[in-house]
Formats: structure tokens, sequence, C-alpha cells
């Protein structure tokens, strides 16, 4: 099945990641896989298995000859219309991409894959596939969890593919700056910072199989967003290809010399043209890591504290405060349990907090990077807020367990929806006043407006990504799928939370982006006057609309773009 | 002279600040004053006086009863084309500034002044002045250096006046946020704030008589950048009026919502739209404020400290590392000599540094906001970083007395002008790596162009507002003017300078921003497609071209305003 995954991703094309890593519920997981079948009463069975169906795919528009005469300048080398590469770079990660490949529903796959290897390159695909009208896709990672890929008209699309611009241009380790192609993977650019003692800051939940590119066209946040900041802090510069030619501008540290287009690009999910190089910061590797973690009586204890902390200047690199719920949900991912002395000492302290108030903790669990003996002094000060809060230092060791598999989280996403289980994240930002507010709405929602408890619905919830004003609410859900009504029922959720979290004052997306599946709620949260700005920009650079049709912007005519092609062939 | 300045900013119109306060320069800067008399063997006076010459003016187009049809919903008090209002606000503070006073040349003020109350004003008057195609100037503090309110043709010229939106509108101390109507000035603001303990932290030198709005539209950088950041870091959201309409945004601590348009209107000094409102981030006032202070053997070190340090992750919120010629400057600059005791004990300091190499050292001032303890053991650290180039602790006193003046240098500028020395300042930033570099390249540019040196010109510099990846550079100069020539010789160094900077990969300004004066080098500075996009939004929100006409953009064509206005009256 060598063809269903590229070496150079190491992913497959119909779930999440490397196919020779996956875990089994009920070997991997025991404890979750007991407490839900006892929940549900019911067996849980991996009843989907990997795909063989090519058949899926709409067929290719036009035959390689053709796509040949459109992109003369290209290598054969350079162009696919093989039907392993239209279906591998056609969708992205989303729970109803899931749903789309297990249920067989029919996928629209991009007509034309092609792979550029410079910025001149992607503006000359971009230049024909605008003379042609043709839609383009942009396909690095293929992680986006918002349908950001999804064709939505079965318009003559193209696929840009940017895997083979993965190069370092660039570093000036005395600024502590560095120029990377657009499509380098995480643990590529980590990779070569971490040789010359630097890091990128940059650890999204999907670092192992996405992209520069991808984190700066979507405002992904990584996780020790506390320290380095979201990606739109770590950019000094970018090029992007449009259908309008190169926009470049010039890079400082910062300035006063007018205005900042580069900022137009970051979240603008390919509708506006193709990030192909950025300049971004670096930072020296930590001397050293620091885990401070701590339990809470209530959600909002835990809350004010992580707030009095970040607001008196204390910046821990991750923090992340689990409700009561989700701390629940997290002991039940350890798959061995402690033995001898550990156990004992571990039942002893279970009972000392039960006894203390902590009945139903909430954790909270923090990364300090020493990079200086004042940040020590800062993982000390942070333990005083917790305290503050009544809440209970815990040694750190509770934290590496979760660190170390952070990164294998989505794996265990795919085996649960492999058994049938609907499993999918809402996250959201406000402000630090509306926040545990926010959280009880969201959940209130899905109380009131569905018979989603009653079906046994699980849902939880981590506070992540603190700044000064405000905090990321992430949420986890859970519950036995609806079959032969899967997306149905998973549409039905995300359009409670989603109408709440936009209803009561919150980003309809922190991290994720805005994709297909965001796009109904963020055209709410924009104003009539900042819409039409952002249409005469699109329309500046993008005149005829064809750069990823449908996502943030108006959809594309299918009949214009079919028209237009033919008579070139 | 009461008419000569408006009492709610306590500005006269000639020079800067209130005209209660100002220096004589033999008299409160003594040393100076001896020290450049020797320099240039002359004499030095004060040689201009208060201009009383409303008749410097160009004449106001139209009637008040015109003006007043042209605005109909604006009240009485709302319009003024008195000279003295036509004079107080027609103009900034850049040296070119002062010297069309002085030397009696033309000056062409707006032919109206408008003052808003609310954002809802603002756009009514947009709307009226994009009908009539009336060119828009924005007055807020009007402290710029860079000419930015200068009307480039005899356009007509409304000029909005925001003092009277001065309000704060909306405070969240849970998210330390707060909204204020954008003609608030600097010390109302803080006011507003430290009375409930909080503070924006932004304190340009400007602070005084500048306003939040000011700040925005120029990309303003206060001396404590290195805790609270530039405006830029510091805004959560945006209302401004404009021509089309009044375009806001949703406001989120951060978010993956698609594009930030806001972001635009950021160092947009008044070309596409008005800011009215503005949510800030704020934060709590700190327990303490400690200085470390240095000295150096050369710049080299000291400002490889200063990167070290910051690249290590301390951050002091004011960072200041003078020159050897901008530290002999300063040392000028107190009035009283030490007495008894203090004076020997001085002296046998200098003795000691100059014995150790001292002899023309480079001064370090960093202040540290104490907000908690791990901030009170970052200052300890940082004189590690001192010590580590071979710097050398002095006591913390020897910044105090900058600290203390550090709103007064602007009075002195004027006082040194009016004794017919050529004085201003030039500032850039760059990354790190090309810092000392461009420092010397632009010293070396005067010294190789110019007889500017043989005629006793002095220029000093400082770092200041340093980044992880680099820093500004802050210029100060100062020669005998050449009498009758006055602009010209200024106008022929600021050519150098500026040449040089944008060739060395500069930026033509890291906070004063753009301007008439630099607007040449900023379109230098600019690719054609990042031009290109830029008219394009121009286009879209300023579709007349009627805001800050030649400022940014290209200037608009006279005579289709005057046509335009004609069948009004």
């Amino acid at each position: 099945m060598q063809h269903h995954y590229t070496n150079d991703s190491k992913q497959t094309w119909w779930k999440w990641g490397n196919p020779e890593k996956s875990f089994h519920l009920k070997n991997d997981f025991p404890k979750l896989a007991v407490f839900l079948e006892e929940k549900w009463n019911k067996k849980l069975n991996e009843d989907f298995y990997l795909p063989d169906r090519i058949t899926q795919l709409n067929s290719s528009s036009y035959s390689i000859d053709e796509w040949k005469q459109i992109f003369p300048n290209l290598r054969p080398d350079q162009i696919s219309i093989a039907s392993e590469d239209r279906i591998q770079y056609a969708l992205g990660k989303s729970y109803r991409n899931s749903l789309q490949i297990l249920t067989n529903e029919k996928i629209i796959a991009p007509d034309v894959i092609v792979f550029p290897e410079h910025t001149n390159e992607v503006a000359y695909i971009l230049e024909q596939a605008n003379h042609h009208k043709i839609n383009i896709t942009t396909y690095s990672g293929g992680t986006n969890v918002t349908g950001a890929l999804d064709i939505e008209n079965p318009l003559i699309t193209c696929c840009v593919n940017m895997k083979k611009m993965n190069q370092l241009l660039h570093i000036d380790t005395v600024s502590q700056t560095a120029t990377f192609q657009a499509g380098i993977y995480g643990p590529a650019l980590e990779e070569i910072l971490n040789n010359r003692g630097y890091t990128l800051g940059h650890f999204p939940q999907s670092f192992e199989f996405s992209t520069l590119g991808g984190w700066l066209a979507t405002r992904s946040a990584g996780q020790e967003s506390g320290l380095y900041g979201k990606i739109e802090d770590m950019v000094l510069g970018l090029k992007v290809a449009t259908p309008n030619g190169i926009v470049e501008q010039f890079s400082f540290p910062r300035h006063a010399s007018g205005i900042d287009v580069f900022q137009l690009f970051i979240g603008s999910e390919g509708t506006l043209g193709i990030i192909t190089e950025a300049k971004m910061k670096t930072h020296p590797l930590p001397k050293s890591k620091k885990w401070v973690v701590g339990i809470f009586k209530s959600y909002e204890d835990g809350a004010d504290a992580l707030r009095q902390m970040i607001q008196s200047g204390i910046h821990p690199s991750i923090s992340r405060l689990s409700d009561v719920q989700e701390t629940k949900m997290l002991s039940l991912l350890s798959k061995e349990e402690s033995k001898g002395f550990a156990k004992i000492s571990k039942k002893i302290m279970k009972l000392y907090l039960k006894n203390t108030g902590y009945r139903e903790p909430c954790l909270l669990m923090m990364q300090f990077s020493i990079k200086n003996y004042a940040d020590e002094i800062a993982s000390r000060v942070a333990k005083e807020f917790i305290k503050a809060k009544n809440g209970f230092n815990l040694p750190s060791a509770s934290a590496s367990n979760w660190h170390k598999n952070r990164f294998a989280l989505p794996y265990m996403r795919e085996t649960l929806i492999q058994n049938r289980i609907l499993i999918d994240m809402f996250e959201t930002v406000t402000y630090w006043n509306n926040l545990i507010p926010l959280y009880h709405q969201v959940k209130d929602s899905l109380k009131n407006n569905t018979d989603y408890f009653d079906k046994g619905g699980i849902i939880f919830c981590h506070i992540s990504h603190i700044y000064e004003t405000g905090a990321s609410l992430y949420f986890t859900l859970m519950a036995p799928q609806q079959k032969d009504d899967e997306i149905l029922q998973w549409e039905n959720i995300k359009s409670i939370i989603s109408n709440t979290i936009i209803k009561q004052g919150g980003a309809i997306s922190h991290h994720h982006g805005v994709g297909k599946d965001h796009r109904k709620w963020y055209l709410q949260q924009l104003s009539p006057k900042t819409k039409k700005l952002l249409n005469a920009i699109k329309a500046e650079l993008d005149p005829n609309n064809i750069m990823n049709s449908g996502k943030l912007f108006e959809p594309s005519i299918k009949d214009a773009q079919l028209h237009s092609l033919y008579p070139i062939v």
C-alpha cells in the first residue's frame, strides 16, 4: 500500500499521520475503553478499516497532456494527475473529512497536483491558473481540522503542493532570524535550528506533519505560545505569490514606516496568495525546562490563578488547566498502574486530597523554559499563585506523561472514530472577564439543545494559550456515533457550539482557523465595511477569485471556469 | 497672548509645549553653552523670538457661513476659521516646521477646523468632505517631527481636531483592557488608569502633548517599549472613520479568525481614515522601578551586552546605550557640580575609571519594572551581562537625572534653535548584525559628503528600543545654522543620512513615522506590488484621496478640489 502515503511526509491519506503508528483502543487505553463501554453500555469495536476506495474520487477533468499545455514551463515530474496523488492531497483532517472517507462519500479531489520548487515557480503557476480561471488549493501539511482544503463546488482545481519548497534560505544567528521556504515541515525546521542551538518555538499538536506556510496561513498557535507567542508574533517578513504577482515588503524588527501589508496574509488561508517564504524570529534553546503542576478545588479558582499570574508578569511557555471532566479523562489515558511503594503513596495522596476538598480537582500543568536565573525564580513564583487560590502543588512528574504523548493524541482520535465514536475539538478565545461564563454557556448550550447528554455525550475542556487579557478554551466532545447519520449528528453539535461561541463573545477560532467548517460564523463576525474592505483587497490580488475559492470569501461560479478552460485543449 | 495656545492642551503654536515652560541656554545649561561657544568660537544668542505673524498665514478659502453649509449638522462652536485656530493646527514640530515659523516663511494652514465629539460625527465630517472633495488633516497632539500635518499643495483643507474626543469609553480591570476615544492626551489617559492601579505603559518623549490616536496613526514607540512594546503591540481593536464609512472589526486577545484588517490603520498617518476609538491592553502599575547603569569601553561591547541580555530573556523596560559623544554631551547637561565629599568621591571614581580603560566610556541606562520577585532577579542578572563585556556597573543614581528630565528635552531643542543652532534627530531600526555597521555608515556619510564637521557639526547616538532581533539607532545632530540657508542646510543633511539609512538596510523610521519628511525614502522602500496593493486599499476607503493628501500616497490634484467646491457656495 506504498502509494497511500508519501515517504517525505510519512502521512497516509485516509487518517492522521504515519500509517505505521496507530493505537488500539483496548490495548493502548484499557481504562478508557472500560469507562466508555460501561457508560454507553455497548461493546466498542474497530468498525472502520483502511478504505481502498480510489473509486470514491471524482474523475479528473483533463488529461496530463492537457495540463502540460497549461503549465508548459513545469517539468513532467512536477505535474501529476495520478489518483493516488489526487486523493492524497484532496482533504484535511477534520472530523467531517474523516467521515467522508469512512462512510464512502464521494470525494471532490483536485484535478491536478503541481510541485513548485521556488517562489517564481509558484507565481508562474498562479499566473497560468489565473489566465485559465482554474481554482487553486495549497497543500502543505494537510493537517487542518476545518475543511480548509475542501473543494466546495466541482471547480476545476489545481492543488499546489508545497513539499518541495522546504529549504532554509538564510540564517542570521546574531540577529536570531531565519528565512525558510514555506513548505518546510515542523521537525525539519526544528532540526535545522536545533543543530545551531536555536528553536522557532512553534509546537502545535500537528507539529510533525504541518508546515511553516500552513501555520502562517491559518494563524496557528503552538503549545509553547506563552513564551514564543502565536505564529503572527514570530514572523518578521513574508514573500507571497498571488495571481497578480509577488508581494513582498521590507522586514525590520519593528518600524514606523507606514502600513504593514504583510499582516494581511497571516490568516488568509490561501485566499489571497500562497506564502512562499517567511523570515522568522528564532530563540536560543532553553537551558532546561521545568514543570509546575497543581490542582484546584474549582475551575474558577484555577482560572483566577492563571490570570493573576500572567498579569503579574509570569510567563510559562505551556499552561493548560483542565476542568473536572478533563482531569478525570486524563487519568483514564495512562496504561500502567503504579506498583509497590509508589502505588501505596499515590493512594495515600489521593485519600489526603479527597479529605481536604480536592474530591473533583482541576489539573493545571505549566512548563517553564529556563534561560536564566530569573526564569528559575519565575517558576517558583508561579507556585505561589497556585497556593493563593487554594491550589495544591503536585510533583512535576504528573505532567511528563502528557508532554511525552503530546503529538500522539491525533492518532488516538482516529482510533476512537474507527470505534464509531464521535470525537471532535472546539476551540475559542475570549477576554478573561468572559472566560468562565463562556465555558458554562457552551456546556449549557449542549445540555439545552440536544439529546446529546442523554445519549452519553461527554464534554471536557482546558484553558490554554493564556494572555494578559484573555485565554483560549479548548473543548473535546465524545459521544457514540449515530450510525448512518454521522455527519448530521456532528453538524448539529457544531452548530450549537459555534452559535453559542459567537453569541457569547468568543472568536470562532483561536488557532484552528476558519476553513469550510467555520465560514458561516466567521462571516457573521465581520462587519459590512470590513467585509467590503477585504473584498477590495481580494479583488486586487486575486481578481478572478481562483485562490481557494469559497473560503473566507464568496465562491467562484463554476461555469465561468469550465468555459474558459475549453479553448486551450 | 492667551490666544496663542489652547488651555486644554497647554500648547503654544510656534514652539514645543507649554509656553510657560522654557529654558535659557546659558542659565539652564551653562556647561553646554561654554562647550559650544568654545567649539564654534562664537557667541550664542537667543536670536529668534516669539513670532507675532499671523500675517504669515495664507487666507482662508471660504467664509464661516459657507463652511456651515458644508457641515450643517455641526454646531457653530464646532467650526472655526479663526486665524488663531488655523495657525495653531497648521503644523507639527519638525525642524523644518520650526524654521518655517522663525524664518517667516508662508504657512499653508487648513481653511477650517472642526471639532467632532464622537465617531459618528467624524464619519459625518468625512462623508461631507468626501462629497465636496475637501482635503482632511487630522490634528490631535500636533507633536509629530516629520511634517505629518503639512499641507503639500494649497488644497482646500479641513482640519479635524480630535481634542474633544478624550473620553474613557470602557474599562475592564479583570481582562486589563480599556477603550478610549483617540483624542485623549497621554497624561489624561495615564491619570485615568493610574487612579485604578493600571498603566498603558506608553511614554514617548512627546507624552505630555501627544494622543492615543496620534500614537497609533504613526506607529509610535514609548521609552518603556522594552516591557510594554510599541503601540502596535498594545492595541486590541480600533474603530476608524473613513470617507467610505466606519470600519471596525471584532476584538479578541488573539484569534485565528481570518485576516486582521485593523492592522492596516496602524501607521497609516491619517491617509485611510481617522482612528476614533481604540481598545488597549493595560498593565498593573509596577511595585517599584530599579535602575541598572553601566559604562563600557566601546560601543560595540555595550551593544553586544544589550543583545546577549535580551536574547537571554532579560527585558528592561527602558534601555539606552549612548555612544562616546552622547555620553560626553549628557555630562554637559547637568547644572550643578557636586560638592564636598560627593565631589571628591566622584573625582576619585573618574580617575579610577580613566586608569582602567574607561577614558571615553559609553553609558548604558536601563530601567526594570518590578512586578514580582523574578523581575528583581532579572535586574541583577542584567548586571552580569554588563560585566561579561568588560562593563563597569555604576550607582543607579546616574540615571535619575536623565529620567527626571525625559520630557524636557524638546524644550531644550527649541532653546537651541532660538540660539541659531541646527539640532535635529534622525532615527532608524535594523537587525543586530547590521546595527554597529549602520551606526558607522551614518556617521561616515556625513564626514564624506558635507563640510558639516569642518563647520563644527556634532553627531551623537544612542541605541534604544531593543528587541531580540534588533534595535533602533537614535542620532542627534548639532551644528551652527547657516544663516539664510537654514532649510537648505537641514535638507542636505537629512538627505545624506536618509540615503545612507535606506541604502544600508535600516528602516526610514523606527518610531517618528513617515510624514512629509520621510516620504521620498519610504516610497523607495516599497516594492511595486506592495504599492499597488496599498493603492487598492486607499481607493476602497478614500476614493477621492481626501485623507491627508500627499502623505504615504500620491497627492490629490489641486484643481479637482477647488472646482468641486464652487457649486455649493
